[in-house]
């Protein structure tokens, strides 16, 4: 029997079936500070323990975005070691603040199938979840991806495609933010004295600092995240590969952006749901980053007075600055345009 | 109202204005990890909890420059982000040690205001000043920073040039090192037999080893202390620039300087203030470090039998060795040096 | 009296002194995120807290090559700094799990000594000892090291040669194990279902990945180690050098190895000794590091029913897949082989 790990091919996946993601991981505040260095994020709760306190948490949590990376990171030699394609993530929702010194594992659970008419690749959903030490849920999403069949002769397993939200619903969001206490969050030291109520549907905001990445700054990230996919790291294979380059690991965009989006969004603290998202185009090393937003539609949150949130349109290119925001649509397509993200994000009333 | 940070211009500063920076940031054993892996600092009293606690610290502090470095980043949107040019720096003074899971926050204020004959801008003076958890200060410094003005007809404010000393006084250093235990200080740990007395003034040290600087490793070590100013990080703008280049903030090299003076200084372990410096040239990802120390002053500290203080030159080279003392003198000025500093030290009698 | 040091030559050392060096160093869990960072290791004994407890552990342990280069970068500034070539290591044996917040330091005795016949140089052999805070040895191995005379005329000192084990002897293996709690290792967890007895001497396994190294990936892992060793980190020398490049220290190549051996041996979760290893070839950055190991032998441990022994021959390459086991043998040399290291593992049985 072979001792190496050759994936799971279409035909491996099965409906109903539950994964147990390999290597639990407990996170740190040296996993926090890697964070800062790889993308200067600035949010005062992630970053300071006393704002964080201040305000309602025992602990500064950590990351949003570190906490997906890590438990997205558990699924790829399991979901996606053989993949074609990452075709897309929906219902993306944080369920409980993660603090330094939890241990996240994850589980996947095969929530769709579909051969692809070639009949050499199907496509496989899986619902993920991440949990804590005391096995309590994270954060759970969806995505779907591009797998190859082993045997292209494999009979192929009844067809199953999941319906997934648009987006997370209002209802649902808020979960791993604890109520703030009234009149503790600090506009000065959070770095801005916009609040929830002070942005409007439709408005743009232009980020304007740009991030040019570094092959380093990259691997370090994705290993960071224990991702093992191989063309983030093996310049040797890639050389000949699509690109003639290694592929920057899309969630290092994700953060990226959303780094850049402190400057505009200084008090939008929280992620709370991640309603989808397209990597319009790879990123490579020596590309520069900039971001964008759009307020798509701002909203309270049943039962709470503390946090509002705001669904944003993050967007982010590459080598292209974003002062007369380019945009990411069929018949007006950017080039340069690298991700369209649509979020929930928290805001203080 | 625009939501990202326009920064100040010269006309939005006044005379006696206090500003409170953004995001307090949490300091941790993680960062210590990557200012290690970033410099190679090997001074054992931050280094090493059972060699602090040994000579009489409730742990191992916080090195001096990562508690500038992060105090320093969060005043650049408010203070710099406008800046033509960081002019200079004087009475920097360490007045509590750092210990790891203390949360630093920053203010500044605007001691000093002078419009440019050319009326298009203008120099600003502040004293910022990082604390603790509790309040407590911890470092406090003068900058002086040429701003632009946004609209070029604002009339002048009045002008104030602050007095500032040449050096700190002797009688203020040694606020944030506690009184050493007797005879606990060990040489061979700490890594030389030269004690305070051994060095004399006029004596040159050449530090030997060499450093050079990657893209990643400047960009990972200024986000981590949150500095966002732009010259660092996005080649995109820069390639159209004045070096083409992204610039490495001076306080990189600084720090690399500081690492490579343990080859000769190893027990100078504690600066305990700046007196100034200036960053001569500048420095570029693919250059090598070099650097060199001279004593200028042997000081007692009164009261204290434990430590003395040296005065001491650091100055840094790029691809030249120091071996024949390359200095920075107006006459005879060699086109490598790249820093000229001037701090405090204290080390064991 | 310099002050910076000169290192020390062939004749400044004599049988049986001992030399203990330089810079105790706190481990933390900020080094633990570094070194997921540079290698992406996955071992999930010293990823997750929760699982180490699980099965046995107080803590999770620091990773085994982590301690390693920790202590070996405490030697360099005594031992190799005037050295000319490393010739070797042998009877490295891990005596006491490190956790964080140990502090390590280190000391070294010089057990042999042989002159070169042109007189300009001699080998010197030592035996290094890793302490923790409490005094009690973590890690001892002996290497040698051929080191210039600083004066060729100076007299020979007695040659002394020790005789040194081959392997380490299955008897003292498993120091840094403690019992492991009977059905508590989790094979999900963990990463595969081979256990000790699943593998038989002979095999070999293709460990599939590889990964590029870029210069301030190698340099932020040496500096982290406190490894001072000059032609790691000066391009400006080494541009003129026997390379013209930086060369990489073998302990980034050994770690990097070790992360990707995951892939076929996610269960051979501890180094209970290293035999020895050759760094056949150098690696540059830019290239990628591939590797595969062959079982040499299965070993029962006496009076342990919970973990077994592998004897792993570990094999790296650069810019060359494993699929076919390129090998290191003197009549069928293949140059792309760069390190041939020989270590004992534990696995759960």
């Amino acid at each position: 029997m072979a001792k190496n790990n050759p994936g799971n091919f279409f035909e491996d996946f099965h409906l109903g079936q539950v994964i147990a993601h390999a290597t639990p991981r407990t996170v740190t505040t040296g996993d926090v500070s890697l964070y800062t260095a790889l993308y200067g994020s600035r949010f005062a709760v992630q970053s300071s323990e006393a704002f964080a306190c201040a305000i309602g948490y025992p602990h500064a949590p950590i990351d949003d975005l570190l906490v997906f990376h890590i438990v997205f990171g558990k699924t790829v030699p399991d979901i996606s070691l053989n993949a074609v394609a990452n075709l897309g993530y929906a219902d993306c929702r944080f369920l409980t603040p993660v603090y330094a010194g939890d241990t996240l594992s994850a589980t996947s659970e095969v929530i769709g199938l579909r051969e692809n008419s070639n009949r050499r690749t199907g496509v496989v959903y899986v619902r993920s979840t991440g949990r804590n030490t005391a096995g309590a849920p994270v954060l759970d999403y969806v995505r779907w991806v591009m797998v190859h069949k082993r045997d292209h002769a494999a009979s192929a397993p009844q067809e199953h495609v999941p319906v997934l939200p648009k987006a997370v619903p209002v209802e649902s969001l808020g979960k791993a933010c604890p109520p703030l206490k009234p009149g503790a969050y600090d506009n000065a030291l959070a770095g801005s004295a916009q609040r929830f109520g002070d942005y409007a549907p439709g408005e743009r905001i232009d980020h304007v600092d740009g991030m040019t990445v570094e092959e380093a700054e990259h691997q370090l990230a994705t290993r960071l995240y224990q991702n093992t996919a191989r063309i983030h790291f093996n310049q040797f294979i890639e050389a000949k590969g699509r690109f003639g380059r290694r592929l920057i690991y899309g969630g290092h965009v994700i953060s990226l952006a959303r780094a850049l989006s402190f400057n505009g969004l200084a008090n939008a603290f929280h992620i709370a749901a991640i309603n989808g998202g397209r990597h319009v185009a790879p990123l490579f090393a020596g590309d520069t980053v900039f971001a964008w937003s759009q307020v798509i539609e701002r909203a309270d949150l049943p039962g709470r007075e503390d946090v509002g949130a705001l669904r944003l349109r993050l967007i982010a290119t590459r080598n292209r600055g974003c002062a007369d925001f380019p945009d990411c649509i069929a018949e007006d397509y950017d080039p340069n345009v690298i991700l369209d993200l649509d979020y929930w994000a928290l805001l203080p009333r």
